[in-house]
Order: structure tokens, then sequence, then C-alpha cells
């Protein structure tokens, strides 16, 4: 294909091409070595500098304090959300959640199936469209942890703050923000992401978690699950998923690059800003997302007419502008719009927009005034 | 690097040459998409039919019976050491085990954790140097399943027969002989496999279980680890491993040219043999492997002056044999000879171990006489 395409998936989602283009060069001889990285061990020698190399960068671009551990691990957010619960459940046997939307449910009914879970706030109420905030929260001073997501890939809800619980750990599933805006790592207890929205390709999946939260697992907890096994063997207790784990390493040489996670916040800010301000200015699309709680990563927008949702995604895609369409379970659109969306890819989906709305919309008041 | 090199590594091992070339080549604009094929929805439709026809060309190589579901999953057979434990132990919670080795051994520890094993056959006092037959297994009828490792990575052992359990099914963890030659997969209750050897990068788990088997898992096994549930979303119910399923997709088809397992198993049988009749040809090399268990995939051999490793590993990389170092708990030599491995690359091997014995070994026999 020779078109220019911006690729909106939620997920396994674009990724930076000047990344792609490297790997594509090296694929079949890396480092000279003349193998690919994927036909190397995990335990040679070069193999072990580029991880290690890995996680530094990691390390620096999210100012991760030293009594944290960084772990590349498999399994997705959907493993995180039996393994939080397994690992650090081991005291009360309590956890306090909140409840976000989709992939809040997910972690709470597997979290319940291993200890007490309570609903520490819940977006039922207001549909979805913001998240509780600090003084709506009810927590439990005895949880084990308090789990919260801290965006919601499918409804476009986003947290505006931290919550604090006190001496209660937080455990997040920051699945796809995280690397999109600098946090204060030390606040939380664990963080966890699958790699395919910020951070690589699918299959990888990074913990990172304060070292003094290993300890308290469920005696039933498998021995690849137990988080302290893989600290203590700097993530090689078995065989990592060894390419997923290079090509992160290359996309946060990448984020480097582009002046780190500050540089890219304020580049990822002013492309949601101007996606909202295109749906707001408009009577043709609209964002149900109360103005603070809006996701910066995934911008879930309707059309005032739903039966041009067909043409919409026919003419964006013959115009490069891909996967578009809403997660099934809410319908319209999304454009996902990670760390690796071009502005150019925003600002193209909105001259489209733009464009579809003046040919399909206004025509047709015209016609039906 | 400019000269043919050969890869012994035992995993993540050597790819086919052909694979990669496609791979590289499609990196960034997979199927005329203008995107990676790491860059698409799991659930996008080019997507799922290279899924559905990965898993078809797998089903026809090992014809697979139709009451058989392959799962695309993750974790590796380290995974699997529990996930098969916790899947199968809800019926007697007993279970019978193979002692083979180093990996028979991860998989005994971790099983024992979630039921009664039993060891049904042990290597340990013939050294690992030959599997139980038939007639030295003590079984127990009311097992929920025999475990065993079809081929011992490490310890160069591979079974040259399928136990008979009676209705007790068989749970074998075939990661490094899997597709090597012809097996009657309906003799097999579960068949799982790490993909680093034999069938793509790390990160990618094959599990073929037979269905009836899918309902009796423990209580706390979770939902992500229950057999079920993959069966039932077509191992999609959470992202899968993209990239490496799309990769194991590419090896089948490089298979099914090759002739299918039937036509790799001959080149394998020719492979495996010529090495060891080198090794048992000469008074430096030796393998202490019975010769009906020697494996065809993971060749262990030491050599007869130890103070030589160094210098034979430094030859044999100068001239392109890579990663024949043993592994760490055995020391020695080690070449895995995988279905990727040319012929022609055991044969460089195979000269270049007479020459090194001829310049090193005789010489020194003969200053020493």
């Amino acid at each position: 294909m020779n078109q220019q395409v911006f690729n909106f998936c939620a997920g396994p989602a674009t990724l930076p091409q000047e990344v792609l283009k490297a790997v594509q060069q090296e694929l079949r001889d890396w480092q000279n070595l003349g193998v690919s990285v994927m036909e190397v061990s995990h335990r040679s020698k070069p193999y072990e500098a580029m991880a290690a190399e890995a996680e530094q960068d990691l390390r620096d671009l999210m100012h991760i304090p030293d009594n944290y551990k960084v772990l590349f691990l498999q399994g997705g957010a959907t493993a995180q959300f039996a393994m939080t619960a397994m690992n650090l459940l081991g005291k009360s046997g309590q956890a306090d959640y909140i409840q976000t939307g989709i992939w809040a449910t997910k972690a709470i009914k597997e979290g319940s199936r291993y200890g007490e879970v309570s609903i520490a706030g819940d977006c039922t109420e207001n549909g979805f469209s913001r998240v509780p905030q600090q003084s709506e929260l009810t927590l439990n001073p005895n949880a084990d942890y308090l789990h919260y997501t801290t965006n919601e890939t499918i409804g476009g809800l986003e947290f505006n703050y931290i919550p604090d619980a006190g001496d209660v750990p937080l455990v997040v599933d920051m699945s796809s923000n995280i690397l999109s805006r600098p946090i204060d790592v030390s606040r939380f207890g664990v963080i966890y992401a699958g790699a395919q929205k910020n951070i690589g390709p699918a299959g990888l999946t990074i913990v990172i978690i304060r070292d003094d939260l290993m300890e308290q697992f469920l005696p039933f907890t498998p021995t690849v699950w137990q988080y302290k096994n893989h600290a203590d063997n700097d993530s090689m207790l078995n065989t990592p998923p060894t390419f997923g784990w290079y090509l992160a390493g290359q996309v946060f040489k990448w984020l480097k690059r582009q002046g780190g996670i500050e540089a890219i916040a304020e580049i990822n800010q002013r492309k949601a800003q101007k996606l909202y301000a295109a749906i707001d200015q408009s009577e043709f699309y609209s964002n149900p997302i109360d103005l603070m709680n809006r996701s910066w990563m995934n911008v879930p927008f309707v059309l005032a007419d739903e039966s041009l949702n067909a043409a919409f995604l026919e003419q964006a895609e013959a115009r490069g502008l891909l996967n578009l369409k809403g997660h099934r379970s809410v319908g319209g659109m999304r454009a996902s719009i990670y760390n690796a969306m071009p502005e150019a890819g925003v600002d193209t989906l909105i001259a489209f927009m733009a464009e579809f709305e003046q040919k399909n919309w206004q025509s047709q008041t015209i016609q039906t005034a």
C-alpha cells in the first residue's frame, strides 16, 4: 500500500514507524551476530545486555525508584487480574476496587474469586461518564490493596488524579495510558500494563512492583505467577517473550529520543485537545465523557445519525484512516491516539471528520428542512 | 555478518531462513494493509483468517482429530507445569509422573503443589541415560493423568514409545520435539509445547487437548488459565501473542512445503544418526545416552579433554557454528538440531568436529605417547 495510513486501532496498536524500520532492517542479523534476535538465547550475553538496557530505559523514562522491581512477563492484563489478587491477598484477604467500566469489571470479577472485594467507588450511577473523586471513595483501611483502571480503553474514561488510600497500596491497570504522561511511581504499589498499546507487541506484560509487596501471595499461586520468583530472576525464571522485550526496548529508546514522557505528554495533550475540540464544536459528533476525565489515549465518539456509520468508516479507510470502529459493546467510533500516533494522523482525522460532516450532515439538514 | 552461520541454540532456536525472509519483507506492510501484522487487532477479519489458517495447518501437519482443541497461549512450558495440574486434578487429585531429567523435575515439583503425585518411572538409577520402558512403569489407575516429557532438551533423552496408561490420559511436555516426527495424537490427553524450538518465537505456547478434559479444573484456577475458556473463545479470550501466532503459522506453512512431518522426520533422523555416528566413531567425543533413547533434537556430547572446551567453542564460532555450549547444569557441548537446522549445518559441524579432534587430540596423544 502506497498511501500513508494512520492506524487508530485500540490494540494491538500502531508502533512508531522509525522503530519498525529498524526492526525490519536487523530482523535477520541482530547485532552483527548473523542471526535474528528471535533466535538467540535469553541467557546469552548480548540478549541479557539488551534486556537490562530496556529495563533501565523504562526506569529512566518513568523515574522508577530503586525500591521497585520491573518485570517483563506474559499473559496480558487479563492474567494480571488474577495474578495481582493471588500475589497480594495474603494478609487481610480484602481488597477495594473502583468500578469505572468494562476493564474494571473484569478485574473486579477475577479479584472476587480470591478475596473479599468491596467497591470503593462506582461510575455506574453517572453512566461511566466520570470517575469518582477522592471525596466519593469509601475506603477499607484493612484492604490489601485498592485497585483501579487508570484509563478505560473502551469507555474513554481516564483518571485525572491519584487516589489517596493511606497505607493501602494502589494496584493499577495502566495498560492503555502507561508512558503517556508523567506519573509519580512512588504513589503506587503495583502498576501493570499489557504492552500492545504504548509499549510494544502483544504478548508482553510489564509489571512495576514495590519490593515489599512480593511476599504475601496466596499458597496456591503458581510458581511462575509469583512476582517474587520473577524479581529474583530478573524476569528470566523461564524463557521470556524475547522478541517483545526487544521491541519494547526499541520503543523506549524511541521515546527517549522524543524527549521522554514529559515531551510526549505535551503532544498527547495537544492531540487529544484538538480532537475533542473538533467533536465539541460539531453538532454531528459527540463524546459523553466529563471534561476532566476525557482520555488522552482513547477518544470514543458517535455520529448524530448512526445510519452513516458504515459510510464514515468506509470513507475514512479510503483516506488511510484505519480502525476507527468503536468497540462492539458500545458502537460508534473510537480513535485511539497512543504515543505512536503522529499528530499528523489526528490532524488528518479532524479534517476528514469536518469534510464528512459537511457532505453528509449539513446537506441532510438542508434537505429535511 | 556475511559468513553463513548455523545456530545450534537449544531455544529460542534457529528459524527457517525462508520464513524469516518473508517475515522481514512484509514486516511493515502485512497483506497490503499498510500496517504491520503486529499492529492489527486480533479480532480483525484478516488476523482471524490468518489465525484460523495457522490452526488448520497445524491440524493437518499433526493429523489432529476433531475431538481435540488447539490452543495458542502464553507462558511457556513452565506455566503449563502448573496449568495442566490445575486443570486436570479435579477428579481424584492424584497424578503419575515419569522422572526423566531437569524438565520432568520441574513438572513434578509444580504438580506436587496441587495434588498427590506418584513417580511412575524414574531414570535416576540409570543416570538419566534411558527412559523407563512400559514394563518398568508403576501406574495408578485412579490417576487424573500420567505426565511425561517426550524429550529432555538438556539431557538429550527422548522417549522411543508412547506409554500405555489405560484410561488414564497422557499429558506430555513436547516442547523440544513437537513436529519433529509423526505421532498419534489420539493416544494423548494433553500435548503442550513452548514455541521457541520447533514452532516459532518465544512467548507462544501450543496446547492440544482432548475436549473431554476441560471440565475438571481446580476451583481456584484463574479464569485466564482455564483451558475451557480459551477453547470456547478460539484462543482469543484475551489478546493473544499475535506476532508469535503469525510466525508459527508461517513455520507451519514452511513445514508443509517441506513435505510435512513425515518428510522432515526422515531428514531429522538422518541428521541425528550422522551426528551420533560421528561421536561414536571418535574416542574424543562421547554421548552417554542409550541408543534407543537418543534425542533427534538435542545432542549433548563431551570432549575427552575438557580443557579443550573453550578452544572448541571459539573455533566452532569462527566457523559460523554458534551456541554449541552445553547447558550450565551439565557442561560439555550440545548441538540442538531442530527442524529448521539445515542438514548442511550438521554436515559442517561433523566436519569441524573431525578436524578439531585431529588437530588437538591425536597430536596430543602422540605427544604424550
